[in-house]
């Protein structure tokens, strides 16, 4: 069973790959595929993920919790945000919930045309993540959702991390799983401390979202995995 | 004067930079800017690049030297291959030379329709590059011209050792600049034995260019920029 891994560093570059083999493990670390995480985890029913807030409003009829956000406050209107505070046991049990992610969204809906299976990954779930991509005979590409088809280190930084989880179990490492994995071992004493050399580390200070930055660095407090279903994220039977 | 310097990791994220008031500097480590800056640096008159081994034919009659390489092999009845070893004083001086390069050409033609300047990188000319970006007026693109598209290593230590160098005149870091810094950091040491472990690695040793690797990392043994000058790299006057 020889498999490859590679790292796609943004959405940019997704064409360069044959993923019609491949589960694609998308990555938006800040915050939506750690808020998704958790709120499949929590007993969510489903995620919807959509590009643009105004794409929330043909949900709106169907008794769906819709989720906004616009300069880091939740648009008036809509049920919650992006923390993924509002994605508590208490708030998402049993529910659906449409969820406004631009890079995400952008990411997983290019990686479904063409890929094996399309499921999310984050710091919540990364052993469990880890543990069911070893399971698998197939290829895996880390897909980095980036910021506005730009690099970005926290995706980048997650990718590392399941690189080196898995190395052993996966025969060739592409220049960009090189990069993304030593980057991790850098600054995983301290990945918060690493991303203020991010340049969106202004822009996260002006969002006031430092706590939100906090949880979705937290490690394996959540044992699901998403899966991209249609247009839906559910939990991954395993 | 606020500057700001940036990083493009491959030529397919190009257009994601406005680089109308850039001097754009591309990077093609292995081989191909290297060997430009030794053949500018040891009196070529100039040097054309061009993507496709064919390309060089319509320059054939103008007796100019033809560079042309197939798998690692100088393709027969051309005058030399792309190793910098061939680019010395004795062979070059004076003479235009046309060499084939795929991914170096083209990132430079795609830079060349909307940079301001683009002129060409490698750690052959590095001080001398970095001091005359700090006394332009103008702000930088570093632009990995990588593999197929592609993120590289070395291409991206380079732009690292520019950032490294250039960090106290610049303002604005993007973490693409991030990431290739601190890659350089931890690799200046020893960058050979840090590019093994690159996937490129085992095509290296395949092409038996050991040699030409090793002096492809030399620092600071040329003071020569070339800058793109219509069809032709030719040796900027500062």
């Amino acid at each position: 069973m020889s498999r490859t891994i590679e790292v796609c560093l943004t959405p940019a570059l997704l064409n360069l790959y044959d993923i019609s083999n491949s589960i694609v493990v998308v990555i938006d670390i800040l915050r939506a595929t750690s808020s998704i995480t958790y709120g499949i985890d929590n007993g969510a029913t489903a995620i919807i993920p959509v590009e643009h807030v105004e794409d929330c409003l043909k949900y709106a009829d169907k008794g769906y919790l819709l989720a906004a956000e616009r300069n880091g406050e939740v648009v008036s209107g809509y049920d919650f945000g992006n923390s993924p505070f509002s994605y508590s046991k208490e708030k998402v049990d049993g529910k659906t919930i449409v969820l406004t992610t631009t890079n995400g969204t952008k990411a997983m809906r290019m990686a479904q045309k063409t890929a094996y299976q399309v499921v999310v990954g984050s710091f919540l779930n990364l052993t469990s993540l880890c543990n069911w991509l070893k399971a698998q005979d197939k290829d895996v590409l880390l897909l980095c959702a980036g910021w506005k088809d730009k690099f970005n280190l926290e995706d980048t930084l997650f990718a590392g991390a399941v690189v080196n989880v898995l190395r052993k179990d996966f025969v060739h490492f592409d220049d960009s799983c090189v990069v993304a994995e030593d980057m991790y071992l850098m600054a995983k004493n301290d990945l918060r401390t690493y991303l203020h050399k991010s340049s969106h580390s202004h822009r996260l200070e002006q969002l006031n979202i430092e706590k939100d930055v906090q949880f979705c660095l937290k490690l394996d407090i959540c044992t699901a995995i998403p899966v991209l279903n249609g247009d839906q994220l559910i939990a991954l039977k395993f």
